[in-house]
């Protein structure tokens, strides 16, 4: 997949915390501080992650590639990946395609469905969303391409979002604002736990909106970063809701903890139990588990005022059972989206995530991928 | 179940660290600081856990009624339960039982192992050892029973194991030993990440050996902790290979680390990683899914440094896939007991830690639990 500017855009990247970083991480990185980039260049099937000196070369090869073909430099093509982990890239069946790629760019919803759809690995269908927002009088577009589906957790998991926008913005605002908008949306989303070697979140604005350049605190700034903000959240929620064998999309709003730090430590051990989502599977209500995580989450806790909740309905008051009857707890959680409140009543701390339950069919999927990967090569 | 000493013991116990505590949990940590326990009373099929007052109400008369059938004071006997959390106990059931159970309490290995099945929750298999070792001349035996099978993790997590000798040794050293022991053998399994309520070790010492009492630094301490870590540790590979669902015994062995506290991050990572662990079920030696995980650990690490083993079998040399066939890594992982070593190259630090696989029939077995325990009751 290509995005080419046909200006040099300002960009704003976020990338996996993984100690182990992939060669087109670690390139992008260094391209970022050198150049004004015009151009992504990513492909999947292949993270060409854990791949030595060899993987940085094939990252520099598909940099290099993509600006011939494109007429730009190779600094001005940022690079990503995603797929298997410790194989070596097939780097000249990418060389082999870009002049025809490059010769085929496109515009509009049928360009961005074609490159939604090109970085799709065990996504079962392709991601993008838009947004429009007056600033200082003018128009301004933001559009977002991402792929998701497994290894989704804080800071960001086998993720690739794009987001282009026209709006005219300093490279010091775009990074606060893409600092911002992923902390409130792909770092609050989590799928089974695990982080990746190759997530990366750019955002390219190109300036050709024709508003005044948006600076810190000036006018504008609060109109594009709640837009990129939004933005975001939508991409984050379909990632969630398509992971890999996703049957619920589950929000895990926590409140009333001592700090937000307390109620991130609740939402995240909520989020993330294995023993929690199993129960969502199968349609149970269990808050039983719930409480048990909120107990082990590290956050200081009073088991006696936990409250929990199912979409508003009370499951446990004062950390006991609750007289909702079952019935109607179960029709919640047999939903394919809910939410489960968690309300420590002990000061005003709030956090919220978004996961999803853990199905036999992950563990299936999960455990033949590697053979799978083996026979395509 | 029931476990009678005809003598007064000293009994260390080490419980959940879970912030959301059963009340057996609480009650018998209350009554080791009042009283020499003589027995040890347990049921399996409710945890008494977030039931409140009544819950705590329900613990004592356990309590009661044992120590009125077996001749003794309500604060001798230790309480522990095990099961479904935040429902409430059918005490009644246990309370018209007790004078028949008291009544027929035996000796010996039919007795024991009556007792190691009486505990069994999702356990397939009872589980007990015995270990003699010579003190001072003198024969010192111990014995154990214990049950697991779920949320097992760092600090115990649904497990219990009771430990009984005829030991001489005093409550500090005692105390000390158990908690060596535990930090060696129950803190370093773990099938879920999940950590239960109810988690409970007593080690109760009844001094009818006629050793010379042991004592810290004394004669005999050595031999006896040594003893007591070797039991737990046998009873701690016994839970994980009959965890939930379990297929696969893996042991998890981290070397070179910055420190130790480094490698334990990495080992708990890669042991808890649920891609990891599909991978297994599936006979795949995915060790880039062990680099991811050793990667997001948060220890000090070098990717290019990073070796993985299987069974002493390279997979990854220097962060870079190895010239080890695959048939003959595949064979290793097909196994129903491996290990996995990492060898991170840069310090002294090591640790170890016992895991599971994740199959698919886990996440089934657990999403039908709560429905299965609603029929019941």
């Amino acid at each position: 997949m290509v995005i080419l500017s046909d200006f040099p855009a300002e960009t704003a990247g976020v990338f996996t915390q993984n100690e182990v970083k992939a060669a087109p991480v670690r390139l992008s990185q260094t391209y970022l501080k050198q150049a004004t980039p015009k151009a992504i260049v990513a492909n999947s099937g292949n993270a060409n992650a854990c791949t030595g000196t060899i993987g940085m070369d094939h990252a520099r090869r598909m940099a290099d590639t993509a600006a011939k073909a494109l007429g730009i430099r190779r600094r001005e093509v940022l690079v990503c990946s995603t797929g298997i982990i410790g194989l070596p890239m097939p780097i000249e069946r990418i060389e082999a395609k870009m002049p025809e790629l490059a010769g085929s760019l496109g515009e509009g919803a049928e360009a961005n469905a074609l490159a939604a759809e090109a970085i799709m690995t065990s996504d079962t269908r392709p991601k993008s969303e838009a947004i429009r927002v007056k600033i200082g009088g003018k128009t301004v577009t933001l559009g977002a391409i991402a792929k998701g589906a497994g290894m989704i957790n804080p800071n960001m998991a086998t993720m690739l979002c794009f987001v282009t926008t026209d709006a005219k913005i300093s490279k010091a605002e775009l990074r606060a604002a893409t600092r911002e908008a992923t902390d409130l949306s792909f770092n609050r989303i989590t799928i089974d736990g695990d982080m990746s070697t190759n997530d990366t979140v750019l955002v390219m604005a190109n300036g050709q909106a024709g508003n005044r350049a948006i600076t810190k605190g000036g006018p504008g700034g609060r109109a594009f970063r709640e837009a990129l903000t939004e933005l975001m959240r939508r991409m984050a929620k379909k990632i969630v809701a398509d992971g890999e064998r996703v049957t619920k999309l589950v929000e895990v709003v926590v409140k009333g903890a001592y700090s937000s730090a307390d109620a991130e430590k609740v939402a995240r051990a909520v989020a993330n139990s294995k023993l929690v989502k199993c129960s969502w599977n199968g349609n149970d209500p269990n808050w039983g588990r719930v409480i048990h995580a909120v107990g082990y989450s590290g956050a200081r806790i009073r088991e006696e005022m936990v409250d929990i909740y199912f979409d508003g309905r009370c499951a446990a008051k004062h950390g006991l059972v609750s007289d909702t009857p079952l019935e109607e707890l179960q029709r919640v959680v047999s939903g394919p989206k809910f939410r489960v409140c968690i309300d420590l009543n002990l000061g005003s701390g709030e956090y919220n995530i978004y996961t999803a339950d853990l199905s036999p069919e992950y563990v299936l999927f999960n455990r033949e991928e590697y053979a799978v990967s083996k026979m395509k090569r």
